[in-house]
Parts: C-alpha cells; structure tokens; sequence
C-alpha cells in the first residue's frame, strides 16, 4: 500500500521538476485520496497537499476537526491541522515562507477565490496546470485500482440481482431506490457513487432524471443506473427491464441498445482513438433509424471518481492506453415515450485488450 | 411559485445594476436551483444561468440530455442545449455575441480553467465577484423556504426515532446506517443530504468519522449525524445516545454538550453577532474544563446546501438577521475515549427571534 503512495508521488515530483515550480498545490479530494491515502470531503475547509520544491517537503493540510483521521490514513506524515477561526491562505504562507514564484494549481479545481487569496499570500505569482498531469496519471489504472473497481461492480450487481427481485407494479420509484440503497450499505458499500437513478415508463427517456412517487407500472420501462463506492473506488452500471409484457417497438430498442453496448465494449483496446468507441456504439443507434435519440456521450472514465477521464465522446482523438477504465452506456431516449440503456464497465489490460468488468447479464428480461 | 423566482431575479438584476456588468454568468448548480427551479447536478458537463444585461436577456443553458426536465422545471424559458461533443464556451460566446468587457461571476465557483476558457470566448473581460452577494440573498430565507428545511427536519426525526430502535449490540455502525438511510426514503428523502455519520466508542470522537464494520458495543456512545434532503431543501441533525448502561463521565460530558447547544441555541437573536453564538456554546464547554476538546466552529447555515452561509465561528462578526437558518452543534471529542455531539436547527423569524425547528428530545437517552 505505501509503496503505491510514494510511486504515485514520485512521478508527480518528477513531472514537476520538469515544470520547475516552487510548489505545487493539490487540492481536489480525491487526488489527495490519490496521493496519500488520506480520504475525506472537507466541504467548504481548506484541505491540500502541498509540495514545497525548495525545501523537498510534501505537507498535508487538513481541518483540524479531521486531523486525527488523517494522522491514520496518510502517507504524508507532516500534517498541519487548520482550525476554522484562521484564515488558511496565512496558515499555508507561514508555513511555506518567501520565495514562491511559480504554483503548480489544478486548474479545473482552484477557483478565481482561492487564486486571490494565494496572491495575498504569494504576491504575483504564476501558476502552471498540473491537473491534467495528475488526470492523465489517474487515468492509467493499475491492476490492483482495477480489482478495487472490480470489488465495487461486484457489489452493485449482487444489489441489482437481488433489487429487482423487489420491484412490483404499484411500487414507487423511490420505494424501489429505498431497498437497492439499503442493499447497497447491507452488501457492504460505503454508499452510492452517485444519486441513484431509478425510471420506469416515459420517465425512462430522461438520462439524468429522479426517482420520484411515480408509480411502477406494467408494461413500463423500468431503468436502474446506480453505482458504489468500496474503498474509494466506484462501479457504475445500468440495466433496462420491462415491467410484465413488452411490446414489439419495446423489444426492437432494446435489442437495438444492447448491440451498440456490445459494439462500444467489442471496440475496446489499446492503441485506437477513444472516439472510436463511441462511434462503434453510436453507429449501431444511427444505423437502426433512432441516431436522433441518443444524444449524448458513450461514456467516462471511472475510478475514484465515478466521472473521470476519458470522456468517451466521438471527438476524441485520445488514443487509448493500457490501464483505462470506463463506461460504455449508449441509449436511446424517445421523449413522452421512454428509454433503453445498458451501461458495461471496461478495462484495457496489460496486453492492451478491453476487458469486460460487468457481468451482470445484458439478455433482455422481464420483471415485476 | 413562479413568483419566488421573479423576485430573486430582480433583486439580482437590480444588483448587477449597480455593477454595471454586461454579462452575468451563475454557474453553481445550486445558485441555478435558487434562481430557476431547475435542480441538476451537471458533473463536469457545463451548465449555468446566464444574465445579459445588454441584450436584457436570460439564458439557461443545459447538458442537452437534461433538455426535457429543463423545459419542464424552469423558470427562466430561454433554454441553451450543449451537447458533449462541442465546445460550451463556443456556444456561450455564439449566444451573446460581441461588447463583453465585464462579467459578474461566482469567484469561490468559477476554476482558472473556465477563467481561461471565458477569456478565449471574450477576450479582455474583467471579472466581478456576485457569488457573495447569492450567498447573503440565499441566507435570508423565506417563511416558505423555512417551511422546506422544517420538512425535511421533519423526516429526518422520523427516521430517528424508528432507525434508533434498530440500534443493538453486536451491530455494525455500516448495518445500521443502511436502516437509517432506508428509513430516509421510505419517508420520502430524495436522499441524504451529506455522508451519514454513524460513530460508536471511541470513533465518536472523529466529528467527520465514518460508518464501517466495527460492531456497536456495550457501553458506547452511539453518534448519529444525518441529514436529508426533501424537496430541494436539507436538514441536518445530531445526537448522541449510550449503548445500555452509562458511565459518570459519560453522564458528564453528554450534560455539558447537552448545555452548550441549549447555550448556543438561547443566543440565537437578530442583531448580535454571529461569533456571539459560537461564543456562548463554546464558553460552556469550557467552563466546564473541557475546552481542549472542542476545536470547530459551532455550526453553519442550512437550506438548499447542507453546508451554506453563514459560517458560526467565534471571529464572525456578521450580524445576525431574520431568515437566517443555521445549525448550532458543539460537542466534546476525546481522542481514543469517544464523543459527544448534539445538533440543533434554528431560523430567525420574522420577529427577529430564534425559533429552534429541531423537536427531537435531548434528554440523555439510553439504546440499545
């Protein structure tokens, strides 16, 4: 475990002597989960890791409220706790001093606040991205990361198969998202990964839409997109059912849905431009008459976060590596009407091939 | 309804006013909620209220998966669809046109990177800060908007008061949080509102701690932090009981906590400072010997974020005014021995006085 810790620092010290800064400030939570082990939402508290290139020190500053936590968890050992009566710009500038004229900043991460506050302490400096550094270092999974995410969909597909099994007609959505969260946590889940996503009838068309007292009823769309956090790590799957009988047009989006997932997966491995993937899935929509409904993005990185890089869209020309992982969820989305999407995880092995991480089976299944 | 929106975006209007800004740009998810009805959290997808003073127009542009829930749940008509594939900053910038020099934005939201991103779109602009201005116009809650949190205050004493009969000896903290958040949906959350704390022995000294397999044991303090949300509004409440049978010091401690919220709470007026709060709970805890063993702030405001202004820290010398609404929550946290924490929820009515929303008794209680 701490050799993983110190590997990853490593190579952001060594990235960052090729951008010469005098510091650098991570500041996102999960890249200081990343790189420390250290795991926690500080919320609104100023919580970094902080790389001091002149003096070769790494310090984690935290909330005092979590210094004990972070005493357990962190690789960085030189911890400065931060109560909430002091301003931690100052805190930060005591404990750096003069001298800083170059910042590597997540850019993405610090905002036009925070970057006032570091003039105050640092006047006139300049930053320098290093977020997409650290993104593209996330992005290269280790096998050991894979098995974390691996543990994670295996967790979400025990609580898919035995979920469903309570989904009756006349039960609300939210009562159904009730028992698939309390299998989460049964199964042994820290939570979900994100606010999960349980639709039935034309609701079924709205790709980021709530449960809600709406009724499940038969002859209904019913889909479930949820995820879990294990240990840091996230899953993310989806699967469409139909609620007793389905109809002809039912059958024939389904299946035009799940021959383009299959196409997204099949599409994966080493060496092909990542917007391929996506054109594979999409390709199977459009062919089939319905490109008009399928409006979004394949799919996205997953690891940490459940939204990372790649973004796994048709215009992007990044070509794909050993050690990405992420979804592949095409859909078809007619408005008033409903929706299909089935959602696989994948990972590219050491020998550069797309791994299927999902098991849970794709066959098209009633329910209810 | 539809009104609550007018009048907020007037009174942003006539702010941006006197900044004379040609463009606004509200970018946090929960600011867009405030101001159009539409609640969506975007990801890393771009999605912001824009305001445009020249052309007198308002503008909500979307990820265009969520276009349908858009349409249906927002004030603001003009709606802007961006699919994942182009450029948002393009889109933005094709929408308004030429004339931009100075944009009012969200500085504690609006990363480097969308800086950068903007001055691509409009070059040369000036930025200036509305964020606090939302922040202070959002801590002024309506009757109405108390009416929301009282709800959801509402049902998450429901969920106490069954979850904790669920509570016994030999249980894992992670087992009895899935009844807890079961308990929140079945009484209709649309989820927590942040991390379920669930802290047994001496974890409950950890105030940012969280739930895993360690089992609940005999002679435990059991701490449960929770909150959900309903209807776009949080709650957010604390107590602490004992597993069977208490010690002295236990008693002691739980007194003292107990006393420092009543404290806190009977402090809560329009007109003093909000330090004064923060100030009044601490000093109990204090006279009572056991200041070393409360190191954060006293509580913050509550409404559409878990975690809103104002901040309750003794330094904050904001005064406090009607439609205020925040949590008052010291406790003792005892490294290696366990904690206490008790939390409350007060608003400032109209009159100028607190008005304690929680009900949930705070009579020292055993389980178990």
């Amino acid at each position: 475990m701490k050799e993983q810790y110190q590997s990853r620092l490593t190579a952001l010290t060594n990235f960052l002597d090729t951008l010469d800064v005098d510091l650098a400030i991570i500041k996102d939570p999960k890249n200081v989960f990343y790189y420390t082990g250290f795991n926690s939402d500080p919320h609104e508290r100023f919580m970094a890791l902080v790389i001091d290139r002149n003096k070769q020190s790494q310090y984690l500053f935290v909330p005092s409220l979590d210094l004990e936590i972070a005493e357990g968890d962190s690789y960085v050992k030189r911890i400065v706790p931060i109560s909430d009566e002091v301003n931690p710009y100052k805190v930060l500038k005591d404990t750096i001093g003069e001298g800083v004229k170059t910042i590597g900043l997540e850019t993405k991460v610090i905002s036009l606040f925070q970057q006032e506050q570091l003039h105050n302490s640092f006047q006139n400096f300049r930053y320098v991205n290093i977020g997409d550094f650290i993104a593209s270092q996330r992005m290269r999974k280790t096998k050991e990361e894979c098995s974390k995410v691996e543990h994670a969909i295996h967790v979400i597909e025990k609580v898919m198969e035995e979920g469903i099994k309570k989904a009756k007609v006349g039960m609300a959505e939210q009562e159904l998202t009730a028992e698939l969260e309390y299998l989460m946590r049964k199964f042994g889940a820290d939570g979900p990964s994100f606010s999960s996503i349980v639709l039935s009838g034309a609701k079924a068309a709205l790709p980021h839409g709530r449960p809600d007292s709406k009724t499940i009823n038969r002859g209904d769309f019913l889909l479930i997109d949820m995820g879990v956090i294990v240990d840091g790590y996230c899953s993310d799957i989806t699967r469409t059912f139909v609620v007793g009988e389905e109809t002809v047009k039912q059958r024939e989006i389904y299946d035009i849905v799940r021959k383009a997932t299959q196409a997204g997966v099949e599409a994966a491995k080493a060496g092909i431009a990542i917007g391929q993937l996506d054109i594979a899935a999409r390709n199977v929509i459009k062919d089939a008459g319905y490109g008009q409904y399928f409006n979004n993005r394949v799919g996205h990185g997953l690891g940490i976060d459940v939204h990372e890089e790649p973004s796994v869209h048709e215009n992007n020309d990044l070509l794909v590596e050993r050690g990405f992982l992420f979804t592949i969820e095409p859909g078809i989305y007619i408005p008033g009407y409903g929706g299909v999407r089935i959602e696989e995880n994948v990972y590219i092995d050491e020998n550069g091939h797309g791994k299927l991480l999902t098991s849970f089976p794709t066959e098209f299944k009633r329910i209810g």
